[in-house]
This record gives C-alpha cells, sequence and structure tokens, in this order.
C-alpha cells in the first residue's frame, strides 16, 4: 500500500499539533533553499514544506524543481509565514520524478496565455487557473445529478450512436466502419450501407432528445447528461465539435413548468458551486478581474463574478415574450441609432447582438424568451392557438447567450404529423417516437443545457475551449 | 401550470386521511368497470383509483384501456383490497391519450418475451421489468458519482472522438465528414485526411484512460464516467458496440491500493441500491426466480439474486495472483476430465470457461487476479521485477466474468519507452502521454468497470442489452 498520504485540502483545515504526516505532490516553487510550495491538485492552496537547513543533502534539494513530485513526512506546526496556517516540518523527503527545469513547458514567470495553454492542455491542469476551472466543474457535473436524482427523475443514457437524422439540429458526423477504398456499393452506383457495421448510414447524435421523450413517456421524468455533436465549421469561443449537453423531459408539464425547472435548477448549481467551489471561485474572480483590467472601462463586467453569480441566484429570471422582445429591440436607442447589424422585425431569429442587448443592456439579468415564430423552430414544439408561434423557450445569459433552449413538445399526433409534413420530415423513420403520441400520449416539456456554456457562466472564462479538458474543433483533435 | 401532480411513488408512503389530490400517468389495467390501476413510473407499485358506479360516463369508462394516460383527482383514502394500503376515490377524470388496445403492441396476456421487447424498446420502459432495470441502473449511475465525489475525485470528461489509437483496447469506428464519392486523395492516392473535419484520422474512444492519467496527474484522482466503442463484429449477450464505462485514475497509488478503491467502489455501489432500490430489486429477484425455473436444475442459480449482493457486499473478494489461478485450475477436476474446451498453461489469456471455474465453482465469490503475463497485456502496465508479469488486476464476478480490469501504470519513462518500442506502440503519437513521466512521475494506478456489466450483475439480467435503453449491436442502430 503506497497510498498514505493526507490530502493538502484537508490538511489545510488541521489545527497544527505536532501531528505526524505524509504528503504527496509536485512542486511549484522552492524558495531560499528552504520553503517548497507544495500542490496536489486537491485545492489551489500550496502547502508550506520547510526544509531545515542542513538536514537534506544539497543533490536532493537542486532537485526540487517546479512540477517535480515529492514524497514528504513530518510534523504540522503552527506557520510563522504570513498566508498560511501550518507548515509541515519535513523529516523525511524523497523525490518521485524529477522535473527538468529547463524542458518543462510551463514557465511561470512568463505568465502563459490561456492560448498557449491550449496547446499544452496535457499539462495546464498544473496551473491554479485550470484547476480551479475543472475543479468547478466538476461540482457542476455532481450537482446536476444530485438536483434530478433528489426530485426523482430518472437518469437515461441516450445513445450517441444513431441513425436518425430527423432532428436537424445542425450538420452531423458520420460513423463508419466501411473502407474509403473499395467502398461496398449498391448496383447504382451508391454506397451500400448494408455493409456497414450497423447495417444503415449512422451518425453521431446531436441531442438525447427524441430518445428522452421516450423515457418520460414512461417514467415520468427523466435527463439525461452526455455528449453531443456538431459537425459546424465554426471556430469561435463559444462553439466546439463535441460538447456535453443535459436534457431533462418530463411528462405532465407544460412550457411554464418547463420555465421554473430551469430556473431553479439554474440556481440550484451555481448555488452549490458556491458552496461548495467558494476558494476556486474567488481566485477565478480575481483572474477575471485581472484580465478585464486590460480592456478599456466601458467594456468591463458591471459586476465581479462572485457578485453577478449572487445576483442570479437571488433574483427571478426576466420572462418575456418573443413578440414582447422583438418590440423592446425595436423601440431601443440601439436600433433607433442603427447600432445593431442585422435588422430587426418580427419572425427573426435573434443574433447574438440582440440577445445580448436584451440580456446585458436592458434587462441586466438572465431572461427567458418563449412562444418563437413556429417557423425558426423544431418540428416537435407545441403549435399555440395563434396559429404563429409555438411553446418554445429559451434562456439567455449575460455574457454567454443562449444557455438553454427548450419547448412543451407537441402531444398531439395529428398536429405533429401535420408539422413534420410541412417540414419535409420522414415519419417513417420516426415511427418509435410517433407512437408516444399514439399510446397515451400527454402534455410533456423539456429543454437542454450546454454543459460547457454553464461551465463558461460560472467561471468566467471566455473561450468555451478552456472550460473542457481537450476541445474538439475544426482541425484540433490532439490529445 | 400543469404539473400539479404527486408521485405515486410518495403517495403509497401516505397515511390515508381524506387528502385531495391530483395524480397522472398511465393505465396499467381496468377490473370490474371499477378499478384503475395506474401507474406514473416513478414505482412498479400501482395506484388502485376506484371509479364509483355510475359517477362517470360509459364512453370514457371504455377509453380506459392499458397505457391510456389519464388525470384524475379525489382523495386519498384506506383500501378495503389486498397488497395496498390506500385507494384514490377518483371525483375528476380526464383522459390525456388514448391507447387502442388492439393495436397496443405490449398485450401483458401474452407475457411479452425479452427478445421481442427488445424490438419496441422504445416502449419497453413501461414494462415492470424495464421500469425496474432502468430504476436500478439510474440508481447506481448516481451512487458511482457521490462514492467519488465524496472520496475528493474530479470528475473528468475525456474526449469522445480521438485521433489517438495507440492503445488497442479493440477495434474503431471512423469519425468523419469526408465523402465516399470523391473522397479527396493525396498523390500516391491516400486519403486526405488534412481535410477532414479535424484535420486527421479520428475516431471513436476505447477507453478514456490515458486522458484521464493527464487529469491524475494534476489533480492527484479523477475518475471518468462516459461512452466507449468497440467496432466488434460480437453478437453475444455480453457485448456493446456502445456502452458506458467508469475509470478511475489515482495518483500516488500501487497495485494494492487500486484493488482496495475497487472492492470499496462496487460494495458501495451495491449497498447504495439496496438501500434505495429494494422493491425494484426484489421485483427483479423474483422474474429471475421465475426465469430460472425453466432450466434444470444444476443450472440454477445457487443464491437468489437479493442474496447473492448482499454475499457480495458481505464478504471480501478473493484476491490471487494469475500463477496462482493457473495453478488451481490444472488441479482441478474439471481440467483432469478435461471439461475445459481450450487448454491451461502459464501464458494464456483465461477464457470465460476458466474465469467461470475459477468464480463460480472454486471461490463462489468475486476474485481478484494480479500480475498478468506481460504478452497478454497493455504497454501501460507496470513491469514486475521479475521480467515476466505485470501488475495488472482483473476483477471476476460470478454469472458475468471479467467487470474490472485495471493496474498499476508504468511509470518509469525508460520502461514505458522500451516496452512500446517492442510493442510497436509510436512514441511520437504519444507525446503528451510521455511527457507525463518526464516532468514529476508519480505511482499511479486506475481500472475501468463497465457500467453495464454491473447493472446486468445487479438486476440480474442475463443478456446486456436488456440494461442499456437502445442498445447499438452488430447491424442494429434503431431508436
Amino acid at each position: 500500500m503506497f497510498n498514505k498520504r493526507v490530502k493538502i485540502k484537508e490538511l489545510l483545515t488541521w489545527e497544527p499539533q505536532d501531528q505526524q504526516v505524509t504528503v504527496m505532490g509536485w512542486v511549484r516553487t522552492f524558495r531560499n533553499n528552504q520553503f517548497i510550495a507544495l500542490n496536489d491538485g486537491s485545492t489551489n492552496n500550496n502547502l508550506q514544506v520547510v526544509v531545515e537547513l542542513g538536514k537534506f543533502d544539497d543533490e536532493l534539494l537542486k532537485r526540487l524543481t517546479t512540477s517535480a513530485s515529492i514524497n514528504v513526512s513530518g510534523k504540522i506546526v503552527a506557520s510563522l509565514g504570513k498566508g498560511q496556517k501550518i507548515d509541515l516540518i519535513a523529516n523525511s523527503l524523497e523525490i518521485l520524478g524529477d522535473s527538468d527545469a529547463e524542458k518543462y513547458p510551463i514557465q511561470l514567470k512568463n505568465r502563459p496565455t490561456l492560448e498557449y495553454l491550449r496547446e499544452i492542455a496535457h499539462l495546464r491542469f498544473r496551473t491554479n487557473t485550470f484547476g480551479s476551472v475543472f475543479r468547478v466543474r466538476h461540482s457542476l457535473a455532481f450537482a446536476i445529478h444530485k438536483f434530478y436524482n433528489e426530485k426523482g427523475f430518472v437518469y437515461m443514457h441516450t445513445p450517441i450512436v444513431t441513425a436518425s437524422d430527423a432532428e436537424g439540429a445542425g450538420e452531423m458526423f458520420r460513423v463508419t466502419t466501411l473502407p474509403f477504398d473499395g467502398t461496398p456499393r449498391n448496383e447504382d452506383g451508391t454506397v451500400n450501407f448494408k455493409e456497414d457495421f450497423f447495417g444503415r448510414s449512422s451518425n453521431l447524435t446531436v441531442s438525447g432528445q427524441l430518445e428522452g421523450e421516450l423515457g418520460a413517456t414512461a417514467f415520468g421524468e427523466i435527463y439525461t447528461f452526455g455528449p453531443t455533436f456538431r459537425a459546424e465549421n465554426s471556430n469561435t469561443a463559444r462553439h466546439l465539435a463535441e460538447f456535453w449537453m443535459i436534457e431533462p423531459e418530463m411528462a405532465f408539464c407544460d412550457l411554464e413548468d418547463n420555465m421554473n425547472l430551469a430556473e431553479e435548477f439554474i440556481k440550484y448549481i451555481i448555488r452549490y458551486a458556491m458552496e461548495n467551489n467558494r476558494e476556486d471561485l474567488e481566485f477565478l474572480a480575481q483572474r477575471l478581474a485581472d484580465e478585464e483590467k486590460q480592456l478599456p472601462q466601458d467594456k468591463r463586467s458591471e459586476m465581479g463574478l462572485i457578485e453577478k453569480l449572487e445576483f442570479v441566484m437571488n433574483n427571478n429570471f426576466e420572462r418575456i415574450t418573443y413578440t414582447e422582445a422583438i418590440d423592446i429591440l425595436i423601440q431601443s436607442p440601439a436600433y433607433k441609432k442603427k447600432k445593431f447589424q442585422y435588422d430587426v422585425k418580427w419572425g427573426i431569429d435573434m443574433q447574438s447582438e440582440h440577445e445580448r442587448y436584451l440580456v446585458e443592456k436592458h434587462f441586466k439579468k438572465p431572461v427567458i424568451v418563449t412562444n418563437y415564430p413556429k417557423d425558426i423552430k423544431a418540428f416537435y414544439m407545441r403549435q399555440n392557438d395563434d396559429g404563429k408561434t409555438v411553446a418554445a423557450m429559451d434562456i439567455l445569459a449575460p455574457g454567454i447567450g443562449e444557455i438553454v433552449g427548450g419547448s412543451q413538445r407537441e402531444e398531439r399526433l395529428d398536429k405533429l404529423e401535420e408539422r413534420m409534413k410541412e417540414m419535409h420530415i420522414p415519419a417513417e423513420e420516426l415511427w418509435w417516437y410517433l407512437d408516444t403520441r399514439r399510446f397515451g400520449t400527454v402534455p410533456h416539456a423539456g429543454f437542454g443545457l450546454g454543459f460547457e456554456r454553464i461551465v463558461q457562466f460560472v467561471t468566467g472564462m471566455g473561450n468555451i475551449r478552456d472550460v473542457i479538458a481537450f476541445p474538439r474543433t475544426p482541425k484540433n483533435c490532439e490529445f
């Protein structure tokens, strides 16, 4: 048994009483040939290990370079230094793994940029910024499961590989075992997908919703939390080709129930992170404040990160209809001064500039927009009585834009089939989906939350590539 | 707001005191024109709704067919019937969705087989068996997150699409946006993957382990829980092309720490299900007992499902080396009577029949086998001093076979590079993996648990296709 260490996060809560302990971790710095700042990844706070003068061999001390790993035992005493309560006075010290200071790619002196760290994503977890981001990401993921579990939702693993491409949510990746050379062909020259692994053309899922509805109409309430994919050539700070999504789906629910759940859910997981990751969030708040110091005054956030999260937890989201949103935009000074790049009128798919105006300038809080024109929304959304709109809802968040997209679903078989026909969605491929409307259909609703978007919102990171371990984007599949 | 219902699972815990409630769900049966067995998916236990004679229209009552959905309000009274504590006396009753009794594909009278239900996997959640299986699956998934969260492990989402095919864990699916017609080619006629979405040949992951090690060597302890893929043409009751895997990875751990964690983990999640899904497990135990009644006596399980789970929770797993396992097999009556189909000698990759003998006949409990010959194991496993074996461990479970595969990892750069060379693993593709051994390498270990295998073990389901919502297997990608 090798693992007899105490984690530094726990150790830092102890009262110093000469306890004998073993810790293991990576050297962050070694000052004055005497003070090791030791980190084990459990927290950004380092343990100060004191190496008494003359106690250890000089050859050993020379090897205490950044990122060298050590196994150290000794006793816990009150620290004489500032900023920490305890020190560990080393009694034994073993180097587990050296780290050549010349070659180690993260030189703290140079303040490595986020862009540079993206290229060495395999090592960036060892920095304070990414340590905090990924511990917060962990907590948000756990809070999501905790929230739905407490409510009695069933966690469903909807399929990743799917033959269904009917939803039209975006461009898809093909999944295949067919060769490009000597591809099996039909007599008419088309590819013979009967020879492919699944016996038909198959893709990576863009959403688990349709399968989620199958679960909801049996278990009542389900949620998914899994990877989804878009083969879109978008090289932006907001898009990934592979990202994680949470999709709850509830039988016996309408649009209002759906909004209530989404709002409660977002507040719950933010609160969980605030309660469980306070140190990490404070570190990230400071990082963001430092980053924004380089911006002109009018580009800086009005609130600090912690303030913003508290504000979201403690205030109701604004709820407006799409029609009201368009009215607000048309009445806005920005519109009158022709500051929008894209035109505004009823029927448009709002652009990012419009959403940001509503959220960041007009309401200054998260906004739920409902009842969008049916022509800009998916076939499965419930048609309102006005004949023009559907019971959709999007949640827009400051600094991020759309964070949730949802709707009440069309539970009426005739209306659904009619809409599918209009939109050229092949009913025969979705026979199983339509069966839920044939056998005991119920009013139901659900939404999708982009996990990386909420991690961005909570951590204040500006680029989505910095909140997922190994981002997949056009021309980038490293690690 | 539509959702004012009380879930039946909760309602069934109430003391009857004439409470007014609303419930919604699907009709399971309607007896004597008077008693509705109503199910809402929260539990297999139905609520008995009493429809007093003459109170509702006959036309309405005719529509109370299996799987019709209803919204019913009334009061909770003590039941006069057997097997339930309470009844709901209906005051109002609304049909939300009809279900044509002639067309509804699940006719309970005919006792639909598991094979038949697999073909209508979109509706099988509405049966007691699959209701129980997927509620247990949910609980196991939640217990996994709870276990690692409590221990301070960081949940990592390792990438699904990967360019790395170095591990050699199995056949891979290609992920591509290149067309089969007019595929871009290099001058030498090979496919030009620079034109593919990710700028290189890419696949679906077979394991998150290598990326998990990157996390463990920064955060100390991490785990993954995500989908993994094998493009293997195995049409068995034990294999899926898409399945979920949990892969913890721990810095500062050796093989013994690894075994201790795995054993504690498995016992923890079984205990969680036993405490939170007792009714579902009892139902599944009865189902299994009924199924086994059709088998000859000597093919039946020696223990019932509940008994088996209690046994696993309360007993230590057996721990033996591979060498000891081979000795046991060679000394066995089965070997002496030539009952094994495959030969046994030191160096073989044990077959299912050998593993089953050890687990089901010899030890009659889960067995951890350690220190396998290096030639049958992966390149990253730590080489033992004997020059012949590696610090691997597999956990074998009764009725399932291998449920966990893990190892201490080779943390010594020179040994790892040497082994990669011997096994023709291209070091230049794994530069990032080798970096963890260059900069502060540490003893570390981890394992993979196949999620569907443990769900099978806990639910007693014989076919892996019956424990995942929509199984992906050769020539099958429906729903």
